[in-house]
């Protein structure tokens, strides 16, 4: 029933919701994903908290960031971010710009982040720092203008994920949900590295071949899948989770399973419809 | 049908649950407004905790912080905190007293508050220092006689906050919303520099003119509007949203929809229509 | 409808499970209540996890820790801490005996306690530490033996609480409401201490006058009321309420009222029961 | 009307979900439990998430962790942990291996876990570290072959627990319940001692002796049943229990009470089931 372009779109708003209620997301920061058809689309949710974002928020954008048709509601204005690096990396199909709260400390010292644990290893080594000053002097700190956007892709160059000092992080993906997966664990990494830190002794990193031997397991095996499903799970006990998305699972089940739908999902629901029409 | 003032009370109230929910009240502190036709006044909660504060309980008071009708209801015994600055600062809407956690490592080291990323900005580059025991000796610690209030407000001066050591913060806004945003994003930031801190290395302050800039955009743009919304999300999941909003939104719907009105909605303003009872 | 007696055992019961929903209690530990009208007697739990605790669990026991009556059900092995602070401490009417997270690091590197805001004064300036390996040994750490229990209440002598070195801490009050208080308070205080301290600056405590006065209006206003209320309102809402609380105050309501009880408060009282029956 | 062997794979079952629940796993780590009748057996739980883990979930493996029958479904990488310490330690009736982010500091850092209060102890004082790179070089740090799994066991020898540097812990008990309540407690310890070190002090460990005794005491007192109560609470109010148990224990009961089971009981075991499907 379902066509593999809205199932996409599902995904990419229930990765918005994840990255949110997983503590990545709080207000502000968004997860976009290229046009699975079209390389020089993307499509990203209109200015709303990410934990609120429904498939029908998707606004679908150029790789200038000008929306494909005007969407009428307001838009985030760092949505550059996403338009250069899908510009500058070929191979991204999902960015996710955040500001999660364990990465702060590091961001505030202009401390290196290093995989402190196996799952940390999304991250990789030492990736790039990135300073909106060095170029642009006093901003209001947010990436709005192209040439800002197109500076920080170059600062990311081929690595997983930029730090911007002072202001959050930018990570990529091969699909929506490894650029969640991405985002949530190394955000986990960052607060054991601070924490790490804090008690004030050395403190050792995975090595750079042991990350890229990581790195790969965590997206080839099964491992993928099953945190998926865990924090999907945890999305819908929190009355999360995308209403068009428990739609579409609801129609997947027998006429009988589906007659007995239990309350609270029609419950969530409407929850979800009112938020949206606020 | 909700007349202009109380929807400024029901945002006032709604104020006080969310600066709860979000981490920044406890039993104690309070958010007050100014009256918006009268400058000679202000609202303030009967003294009860702000995650329960209703419209109803609301008192009307003036600048020195006598209430205009005898409440017959306890006090807050602070209030005088929001009537001197009102006096002081023709340009205030709306105060705000709190102990959050995240500040109580800066107060008891006397360590400045520094906005460590751009949201930090509502709070300002190093805001003043107030010791009550300077002027007024050992006290019991609560600003209770109009002089400390007064005090209080001249050490505030023009800034949007001012901390006050081993005790809590007073911060200030145009409105209710502007300084529900201050408080919470102030909150963020002191917790992120603290956690800097605790890793021992220099951290990095946005500089003045950087703070500026993003002090004016957080407030100017589509930020506040899509924070609110997102903290009102948060409320009405907590079931701790006010039940007068609540029927006020109930009414803006169609008759249908209002006949269909959830039964966690109802179950949530029985709830609090009980809490109040007690 | 109900006696004297009764409330006091239902708040003692309500105690137990605030401190348990407020971080203070886990699976152990303990609030216990001096006999309202026998000052010889106190009641304390049958062996459970305080946040399950109801009034039937509670037990009667004379100062020597001995039951009244045979219970015929497990009891804790370190009532003594109770029995014998009453017997010294004839102002005491409630103890608690907790191993909240907060005080831990201090107690773990014997770092005094000091009051870093004014309602961390409800702990005193430097209470007491006493280390049961000074007097006893190696033992099991729990204060079991009569002798360990009378040589805790030398150690907390006159103060309101006693920090036992690599266990946990015991506090006291004038009442349960007054007992639960400093608890809530004290490890909030302790929390905030500790990252104060882990910011490497110098903290400041209130001076000792502040203290006394600030831990005399923290009792004497109405902020104890106040609290209460809060923590009343957030056992509620976490489904924890004692069920014979919830009986109570429907009987003190209107027949009306209490014929529409809100379905929740009866599944609470019923998950309580069937938790109370395992 | 339950055998012997269906209730222990139903606290397996229970043991997996209570560690996610208190802190110690999330969408990754795992508890075993040996067969009781089978020394040379033992039972995990297929690829998901431990939160997730449903008695049905449960393959039966032979200690070269290979299961007994072809399963069907996708199986846990790091099973080898399991089976090469049931191998070495005849003793050990249950295994978990997590990454609780509380240990993540002691790992990253090397810092010996010492017990710095009495429940502490279950963790031993200063439990021996395991480095995978020692013997194997780089790896993608998980611990999937055979003689991994053996190094590991040995490095174990026999101690309670062995923490693997820049990966997580594994520790072993004498029963599930057991296993379980040393998870959880060592993961209080490690969280504490962390705290307690960012704070600069010297911090003071249980003596051998004092942990000698303490270990003995928890696990032989009321302690055990009163936490296992605690937490089984604590998974039916966040929804989680296993749906299974809940059928043996609603059979448990008289026929009036099972005709009035809580809804919330239905939802949640229907909840269950349907996240069990996907």
């Amino acid at each position: 029933m379902a066509n593999p372009l809205s199932e996409a779109l599902r995904d990419l708003a229930v990765g918005n919701r994840m990255c949110a209620n997983e503590g990545v997301l709080d207000a502000f920061g968004h997860v976009s994903m290229r046009h699975p058809d079209n390389p020089n689309r993307y499509f990203l949710s209109r200015s709303r908290a990410p934990e609120l974002v429904s498939p029908d928020d998707l606004i679908e954008y150029d790789l200038d960031s000008r929306p494909v048709r005007e969407p009428g509601v307001p838009q985030y204005s760092e949505r550059v971010i996403h338009g250069e690096i899908y510009k500058a990396r070929p191979d991204v199909m999902s960015v996710c710009h955040h500001h999660a709260p364990a990465f702060m400390p590091l961001l505030a010292t202009g401390t290196d982040y290093v995989p402190v644990f196996h799952l940390g290893s999304v991250g990789g080594v030492r990736p790039p720092f990135w300073d909106q000053h060095d170029e642009f002097g006093d901003t209001n700190m947010l990436v709005i203008k192209p040439e800002e956007g197109a500076s920080l892709a170059r600062a990311l160059a081929d690595y997983p994920m930029v730090l911007m000092r002072r202001h959050g992080v930018t990570a990529v993906g091969v699909s929506v949900k490894d650029c969640v997966f991405r985002c949530i664990y190394s955000t986990r990494n960052a607060e054991y590295q601070s924490q790490a830190l804090a008690i004030g002794s050395a403190i050792a990193s995975l090595s750079r071949g042991e990350c890229d031997l990581a790195a790969k397991i965590n997206t080839s095996t099964t491992g993928l899948t099953r945190a998926w499903e865990y924090w999907w799970m945890r999305l819908e006990r929190a009355g999360l989770m995308v209403p068009a998305a428990r739609a579409v699972a609801a129609a997947g089940k027998s006429r009988a399973a589906a007659g007995k739908a239990p309350a609270r999902k029609a419950k969530a629901a409407k929850a979800a419809k009112k938020s949206r029409r606020r």
